[in-house]
């Protein structure tokens, strides 16, 4: 089912700052910054071979990163997996009874179709479907 | 620096219990498997794409791993990020005043070579370097 780690989602209190750590420290370049209202982030994305960094700044407390940030601190908040087909892979996981976050694939980063699984079933990883 | 994700480490407390439930239900097949007294982890890796994913047992509660399950329950432990040359990078991170959790690159899984990188100096992600 996966294909590959699509991107490593990180929550940061302020996202300029945490691009330019990247950019200086580590060398990531980020080319994708986006303001997604549903999901109550701003995000940039830097690629790392065929992989992503994906900083996540919460637009305010009551957003699930906000909470996160709250509840945890800064750190890892999910990881992307790429799969081929969005909608079988979901449909496959519900048929094995994983709790799942979407019931339906919906438009995520850079034009991707992605689905959320629940971390309750996937051991403490919250688990985020990517179809590029 | 970074080249690629070389592998999400995630802390488990049942390491075939894990390794069989990322068996079946994403599809990845696990074929490394070591115990690292000196880390306190038995560990197991499965390959996806270019990155592998690390599944981590503690040996004991007293071990990095135990402890940070005992506090914040199981789930995604630290990022290895693929470098080219792991000392000269340890040397650039420390010249950037970044703490390091080893002074020195010292022999990781698959005999890479690595070093960790204190979460402290990176927004609450442990960070490891790893070349293989």
């Amino acid at each position: 089912m996966f294909t590959r780690v699509d991107h490593v989602g990180i929550a940061v209190r302020d996202l300029d700052e945490a691009i330019a750590f990247y950019e200086k420290t580590f060398g990531v370049t980020f080319t994708y910054r986006h303001t997604a209202t549903d999901q109550g982030v701003e995000e940039a994305m830097g690629q790392v071979g065929e992989s992503w960094i994906q900083l996540l700044k919460p637009l305010g407390p009551d957003t699930p990163v906000g909470k996160f940030i709250e509840s945890r601190g800064e750190g890892v908040h999910h990881i992307g997996y790429g799969v081929a087909d969005v909608g079988a892979a979901l449909e496959d996981l519900k048929g094995q009874s994983i709790r799942v976050i979407d019931e339906h694939p919906r438009p995520g980063s850079r034009g991707a179709s992605i689905a959320f699984i629940h971390p309750k079933s996937v051991g403490g990883v919250l688990v985020e479907l990517v179809q590029e």
